[in-house]
């Protein structure tokens, strides 16, 4: 995370935005609401004329919504009012219309008493003109668009997104539209990579798959190195024929570390060039995804500003016991399932690192830290949560 | 929930599937791995061999992955074999790497006895050719993307989004385009709405503000129930220039509610019509958002077959008290804090519904049920969580 650089900003339209972080302050260009109005539908009255009740009204206006009042109400009297319509004059309060019961057009029975200010939103309650909304370093979710559009944002100024390249390498892999062949195995890794770096609202761009020849995989990685970000998966343990690492450095990336002490994901690299960083996967598709959750993740989030790049964690109930040998960080795929205690998590089944489903049915990964001797059924666990886990079956209680 | 169908489905590229929902069971076309493969870097040998150690082996062979062998494993030898790469005959398992070490460029020294099968990955341990691999109605999460990409689904048939149009109501309401009016209110409902759907994967169409006029509001409306779903916001109280539930009704739409005890959002109204189905939500600019939360999320997951309709919900402790009153369920906007004992749940201050900025900085809506007299400080208290939560600030744990 400190080898990683928050990028520039640049402006993009307002229904672009979402899931953007500011690059720039938000102050408000007006007061909100622009007169005290109405919070209600129903009756702007006197408050003093209800002190009694029942109290008849005279009804002198209707205030509509966008309309503006043209009497001063007076003792006796009250205006129809709408929600958001301006108070009028001589009035102090609001009666909701479920409170009141029409005598005929022009007369209203008021039956319970208010307080002045009832029912009335003050000029300037929400925000005042000038003043800071939004703070640089916010995320721009549904709520914050909302506040945008309200001070008339249609552009807003955000920190740039990652341009990321993803490239597969291995004369074992058969690309996703070329033709079977029995001897092969499929390149998942670019596709699970890509749909990984989309959900975080980022359109990477797949370079293919670099064969095991030198030539070809130098002017593939050359080429990743234009992006701001390259992951390469396949070709970075200590087997012979990983040129990966060498080549990396030959092009004059920095390597800042090769190795991880983690399971799945051991053979994970990252190295720094003048504008680029560069992303050593495992070949392994599981193993990938995961290093992709720990560090290519972060990363990219906080490359984009975002104030919060990890995985929600929860704690969790474990369901069955997990055993573990110290020295590796160990990531277990788990479903989690929600009980009255709180979720249970339990693992997907087998854990091996070539169990692509386990990944895929994975709701979170289950952390046991590296000087773990192993986990007893119904410790507490801290479980990282993965995409699909921001719903749920059922609404989660009755109200 | 049981008002809303299930849509149709489509044929998408994999690298647009994302976040959608299968429509179809998913078979492999392969055993996976096609043959026994190593697991590891190192060498594919005899477990007799290594059963006193240590133990010098000759080294007949390099085999990548992606090769093939071209010999048999006789005593007193083995291969030097990269992960992924086939087991040779003669060989029953594999020792990594890490654990020889080069007498020579044909001999190694093997340090530890390894058991037969030991780091092979047997043919068809990840999937069997034939096998449902992914069932229908399966969420696609980069996991599941992985394994689409195993079976090689260059295209999936998934469930289709809903179309979804969005209108605003009401003559105070100045559009984002428009000029500053400062009498008027901006409409960001349109705009908060927009990025709520966005969210869910799904582009919907704006198609402005309605005025006042019942004629216009009607063209409106009709234009709106072309479309799957139609949000219309404002216009949907008891007050006497509220025209969008009759206009609706005479268009032939069935109103199934029109008003739910709950706080904010007491005026939301749903419909049906033959082919679309109507959400009336709140002008005000809180109560429309929370109310999409409660109503329309759902809805809109629902039609596109999403087995988790609702936002997760997790359990909090309440940092300050709230007070309430009977009758309404409530939705307190609250910021949720990590603490030793879990989260923290803290309102984000005035609640009332004209505080746009409570909503901007929630991460969560905390439900307060209907019966409740009010929630002590310290209480577990149930809270949904919103876009924005499914990351956080910090890693979650030294490993």
């Amino acid at each position: 995370m400190e080898s990683v650089k928050l990028l520039g900003s640049e402006t993009v339209r307002l229904d672009r935005s979402l899931g953007r972080v500011l690059a720039e302050d938000i102050h408000s260009n007006r007061d909100q609401p622009p007169y005290d109005v109405s919070a209600m539908d129903g009756f702007a009255i006197r408050s003093a004329d209800v002190a009694k009740v029942p109290a008849v009204l005279e009804v002198v206006e209707d205030i509509k919504a966008g309309g503006m009042p043209s009497w001063t109400v007076q003792a006796g009297q009250c205006a129809r009012i709408m929600t958001g319509a301006p108070v009028p004059q001589g009035a102090d309060a609001v009666i909701r219309v479920e409170d009141t019961h029409a005598v005929s057009d022009l007369r209203v029975r008021i039956d319970c008493s208010v307080k002045a200010g009832n029912d009335i939103r003050p000029r300037g309650e929400s925000m005042r003109d000038g003043e800071v909304v939004l703070r640089r370093g916010t995320e721009i979710t549904p709520g914050v668009i909302g506040m945008l559009a309200m001070v008339k944002r249609a552009n807003v100024l955000v920190y740039r997104q990652p341009r990321v390249a993803i490239l597969s390498t291995g004369d074992e892999l058969e690309g996703l539209n070329e033709p079977f062949d029995a001897g092969k195995i499929p390149d998942s890794n670019s596709h699970a990579l890509m749909a990984q770096v989309q959900a975080l609202g980022i359109e990477p761009v797949l370079l293919g798959i670099a064969r095991d020849d030198p030539d070809e995989l130098r002017r593939y990685l050359q080429q990743g190195l234009q992006f701001d970000v390259l992951l390469v998966s396949g070709g970075t343990s200590v087997g012979v024929h990983d040129y990966v690492r060498p080549t990396l450095e030959a092009l004059g990336v920095q390597m800042m570390f090769w190795r991880v002490a983690m399971k799945p994901g051991h053979p994970v690299a990252f190295g720094i060039a003048a504008d680029a960083c560069v992303f050593g996967l495992p070949g392994n598709p599981v193993s990938s995804m995961v290093c992709f959750e720990q560090f290519v993740l972060p990363a990219l989030r906080g490359m984009m500003g975002n104030p919060r790049p990890y995985r929600r964690t929860i704690e969790a109930t474990l369901g069955r016991e997990v055993g573990h040998r110290p020295g590796r960080t160990e990531f277990i795929r788990v479903t989690l399932d929600r009980q009255e205690c709180g979720y249970v998590a339990v693992s997907t089944g087998a854990q091996g690192s070539g169990m692509p489903s386990s990944m895929a049915s994975a709701d979170g990964l289950l952390v046991v830290p590296s000087g773990s001797d192993g986990v007893a059924a119904n410790s507490k666990v801290t479980v990282q949560l993965l995409d699909g886990t921001a719903y749920q079956e059922e609404a989660g209680g009755e109200w």
